[in-house]
């Protein structure tokens, strides 16, 4: 397979856009970050609440979910903002779904108590790649949060088995690409999201064909750089954290 | 990787659950088919309308949607009536937008022409795998529309490229399975939801760690087994059909 | 007065269509049965629910009440899906209110004991009637819930204190007529709905006239026509129920 | 049958409480009218509108339609804002549907030509009886925004062909009464509304049995009732609307 | 600043439209005033619930709360009712909110105990000034419900500190007015309602300027006319009490 | 009057927070500001829509509106979504018909021509006074949303008459302060919102008393503070967009 698309800026196939994690970024959330892939920029922030949802209710466990936001103008041209128009959308709830099985995946609900951590992704602008950064990021602030945790001594020991990631793939003009931008993902064939732990499994893998399906050789050329994508994030979470 | 998983009435690792295919299961739609999955009952009708949505306006191509539904005693417990409550849950949505896209992919919308075909899949009974029998139904019923509009002259060639049908696979107990019905889906670790056309291209590929993530080679001894079970299941449909 | 109308497939004025009652069609439910008058299908389920709702609290006594729906596609042409508006028309309020009352008239809510059945009538298929069929089958659907309760000795006498059963009559150009078919239904200058019980006492009357008034002759002769109809009805369900 | 119940004020059983007919009570509808049946008391508003809903458009005809509403505290306990709620009651869009056919039997929409009159019918205070005296008061309010129609030269000729009016009967403690109040609303076994026209024909019929079912005879009795009540009604509106 | 501007009816720039306050207007509310500012007459109703909201639960304390509502054709071209669109529009919330602060204002909520006085302020007919005219009517109803509890003993002291009345004030032409009536209101370039208490404090102060910023010179000859208006009023709702 | 209440960081009673405005704060909005008041943050985006809403259409004048949001963890504590919540609140709309009200009052929508300017203010960071930051930095959007019309040739002259700004001042312990943070704002018993424009005239002006109602002396000395920090403000405006 020979990478014939040029990207922007002259960015090799298998590069992610530049990344930057920024702690603390607003002052009263227990996890408060700013997660930039490129010119995509999500506000990840993590509140504990202590109770859980009615289907946890004296389980033990805790709870840890997920809400997705884009502000009206992250776009290139201004969409509906959701809360006047009186519903999520269907791609919103997709989203906040995919993040909360991401990040729940990734914890002992037990270890984590009888309390809730929010994850509110709330992508300030957006040039593709909103998902996969609100994960990414979601995982540093919710680690900012069990941090809190700890310190309040609320808990003793983290619930945070491993760390998870997440990226874009996808095929483009017949070129497998890394870290797909907004103009490279509306001309995708293929879009593929995948979602992987520190440990290097799968936790979600979806892949869309947008125009003509794809090969099983083309989803294994996608694999291999997500792979590569998501050991690359794993570091830049391991380094804010000052854990690298 | 040894089964060690015991199915319900001695089915293999890698068989389907019995497969039905009734055409013409109402009266007043162009296409009406009931399909079962085993216990899984799915009906799918597909509706002509002689207009698009606005996005599609003047662009001389039609549309292919989907709708999906459970009715409340599809399942084991009665689930709210989604029209009761007053919007559809993230799950219904995700799960429409998923059956339309994958329909989407196999139309040439132009061929089409200015016309929309409304998929609606209801939920009869639900043992596992409805969105896997839906769009497999979802198929053969749009094919029937297909047929009455050139039985009525309405276009002069079929607008469908190829077949497309859907299969879950998921790992229980450590075994890879093919087509989950309820009580393995409960139980399993990993869930897969295939879409593959009938050329043996991917339209559609989503992937879940329930528990554990999950690693590259149980991902594709789970995409051997959909391959398996989707081939049998074109075969169905154009037996169904009459094409066989 | 003389029956001038000509009916579809020779009907008399004073028959009903054909009537099929198919109890067991699906698994899950505690009572699921299928009523065909005709071309009309809907499909009654009866779950048991160990609670009821707030107003019932406490008070020793059950409650019965009703959903009514119908497939998208179960009409001539296809109808918006309530779910996807976000509410239920008022057509459909009016007819679960309707459903819920008939049933309730027959049962003793004291020996039904601190429970809900609730009563789920999706029509599949329309062509008239779809309310009276949906009460009809309705009512063998709670019977089988009540067998069911009485098998698992969580009551130990039936709540049930009658039948019930529903049918339409109408007067069409001039003659007046029993359980009319959609194209009957259209065409009719009165349209009444009569709820009776096996006693033969009313339970819910509604005549509306649609072009001119209707007088008190016409009134009684359609009471007749109903009078008789209901009687094939309750034939027809103790039949099914095997206590004929 | 003998009466034995006793009513409040001596009032017989077969007499109306007093009726008020108040023309003109607020200053800027086409037709303002205040109903009182007793402590019912209604206001009655007919608007017009040069426009008819979409499936009035082009077809020369115009639309009557009603809607109904209750102050929160109309009731003997204050009730929910259905406005704060975000919707009306399945009792709220029953009553607005019967208000707007009852009204629409005696227009000739042809005559109105493509406007519309919508009728609001909202509960000042409740007694029983609310959706009687609105039609009954709606129908005066329509006939003084039909004459400001006719006085404005926007038609020609009345396109109201009948008077309409409309009472409840029902059976307390075994007695058959006329015009039921609140409390004889709540102890009833049979609640029925009658709605019929100038010239003594039914527009509207609806009985419901609360406790037990009733009898053929039972309903007889009612409907002479009606009959009585109905025709003091016409004559009450006659006068107001000084055509007595 | 000289007064060019001609009212209607000879009045005055300073003066009050006729003021009427009916006590006991409805039945079953424990305070009920209709209350006229000229042709604006709104119906305010107080009505006692022994219970209170969630965030007041066990404080010890009640809670005072307001809600307004129009009747559709309270006004010249009928508008859309809010119970049948599904949602109050930012102006009826906006109106509410404020009623309600300004009665909790002259309110001792630990006097009034752990229970709630619900103020409905519904517009039988506008003309301007609706929501001064139902924060000067809520006040009496509010007035007749704390004489009830006395009554009933359920308290021992009266929880209303002061009086509390409310007047719209505006420059229309240049000229400042008192109680802007619908045609001055469409008119005037500034706009003001002032909600002030019966010692002469201020609760409330709206002011916004619709062509043209207002001068500081400006605001202060209108806070002159409210002052006096409001001093009016304040004896009006004496007078209506019997406290004058 | 003494000024006894000791402010956070030892800022006098007349002294606004540090204010900073960042423009260009996002790439894809006409307008894109970020102001700061202290703790408080507020994104104010301004994006050009060539149409107009309904009531401007074929009015040759454009239209200037705004919405409101505030991100959940914003906040000390976790506020619902108002999207998942599927609405917005009372004080959400109150906040964006300010907002809305305020810009249009220094545009002149004839010179905008047939367009509208959407101004979303979304607060990121929340310490008091977002309503105001939100007006403050939409002028400056708005003016960025202006020149960028100007340089695409769109317009030829700006609509903009004059500048705009807006402050809260209260009173704390009975201490007038200018610009109250969350602290001061949750203690003070008088808050009052000024809007002003560059040529200082008042375009909104909203007084509540939250404890006791407050006095014209009280006011006026409010007044004086406001039309100080309004001044400031207007000047840091002009810096931000180097016309000072």
């Amino acid at each position: 397979m020979t990478a014939t698309f040029r990207r922007a800026e002259e960015r090799a196939a298998d590069a992610l856009r530049p990344v930057r994690i920024t702690r603390h970024y607003t002052r009263y959330a227990e996890g408060a970050v700013l997660i930039e892939f490129g010119n995509t920029k999500v506000l990840c922030t993590a509140s504990v609440e202590e109770r859980v949802p009615p289907h946890k209710k004296g389980s033990g466990e805790g709870w840890v979910t997920a809400e997705y936001g884009m502000l009206p103008r992250a776009t290139h041209t201004r969409g509906d903002r959701e809360a006047a128009r009186g519903k999520q959308s269907g791609r919103t709830q997709e989203i906040q779904r995919l993040i909360g099985r991401s990040l729940r995946c990734v914890f002992d609900l037990a270890a984590l108590g009888e309390r809730t951590i929010h994850l509110d992704c709330d992508v300030i602008q957006a040039d593709g790649g909103t998902r996969t950064a609100a994960i990414t990021g979601a995982y540093v602030a919710a680690h900012d949060a069990v941090s809190w945790l700890l310190a309040q001594s609320k808990i003793s020991r983290s619930p945070i088995k491993d760390a998870v990631a997440a990226i874009s793939v996808g095929i483009v003009e017949g070129t497998p690409l890394l870290d797909l931008e907004y103009t490279e993902d509306s001309a995708c064939d293929t879009d593929m999201n995948v979602v992987m732990t520190g440990s290097g499994g799968f936790v979600e893998l979806q892949g869309t064909a947008e125009g003509a399906a794809f090969s099983r050789a083309e989803m294994n050329a996608l694999m291999d750089l997500a792979d590569k994508g998501i050991r690359d994030l794993l570091a830049a979470q391991r380094q804010a954290l000052g854990l690298a």
